[in-house]
């Protein structure tokens, strides 16, 4: 058995923002375009990034106050259960964390261009990561999954395949 | 143009720990089982986990000082550029923030185990997420991706599937 220390507070700086062109954008459109400006300190990390079609973006929510944080999701219609905050994308989880996997349309010098990002203007971007991700030689993309049968309801069988760039 | 707020340095709370049961294990074999053991106040946030095979982890990566963090990774083969840090995994970024896919193998209580969780033995957990999303009726799994021509070389065009489930 090994001692794990002890977790403390953890602190992290944003490398950027999201931009949007208009406050009224509907951020679930998948299509929809946004813009992540980069801070110019760290516009150097960007290079090369160009050569991926999709990116991870990992976000802060920072609209959500922590009143509105929850463990539990009640169940809001007959058949929807109710389940823990880990089992959900909510917003309202005790890391206000978001992570949305993207299409990078185009670098502008320390800004991308980016399709299918969920996050509200002003969301301090946390970090930014290719995908897919490799080990030993693989890429890793999995597409044999199991998913709860109230959403499986709701949402069709078929996945939707962004662009292909390959 | 709307005016983006300035950006503060954001604090996150740990929500557990990952676990590994020896010192010497390799945390980038694809079949190694983890432990991630979630803080008891927030083992609610579990309930229904299990109804999901695949979990995406968001780690913090203790071990990475400062000094070590850079913006560009060298490349150190004949053939492999200097790229950004934001177009690499590299753990020396920014935010030392990890992500990674796993599969739930089980829950016990406030316990997941899991397999291919590549966090080092004591990484604080800050989200667990389901995998994968979805939007407006769909699930959203992207299988047509382009990736750097330098990786292409290493990485086999195949992608490795995880064990079906459904």
């Amino acid at each position: 058995m090994i001692i794990v220390p002890s977790s403390n507070t953890i602190e992290l700086c944003p490398i950027g923002v999201v931009h949007r062109q208009r406050s009224d954008e509907d951020v679930n459109d998948g299509e929809l375009i946004s813009r992540i400006v980069v801070d110019k300190k760290y516009a150097d990390g960007l290079v090369g990034i160009e050569d991926w079609s999709h990116l991870y973006v990992i976000f802060w929510m920072n609209r959500i106050s922590d009143e509105k944080k929850t463990l539990l999701c009640l169940g809001n219609e007959p058949k929807m259960p109710t389940v823990g905050i880990f089992a959900t994308r909510a917003p309202v989880r005790p890391n206000q964390i978001g992570l949305t996997l993207v299409e990078l349309v185009r670098r502008e010098r320390n800004v991308l261009v980016v399709k299918g990002l969920d996050a509200l203007h002003g969301s301090p971007v946390l970090d930014i990561k290719p995908y897919p991700y490799w080990l030993k030689g693989h890429w890793i993309v999995v597409t044999k999954y199991k998913t709860p049968a109230y959403l499986r309801k709701i949402n069709k069988k078929t996945t939707r395949e962004s662009q292909s760039h390959e």
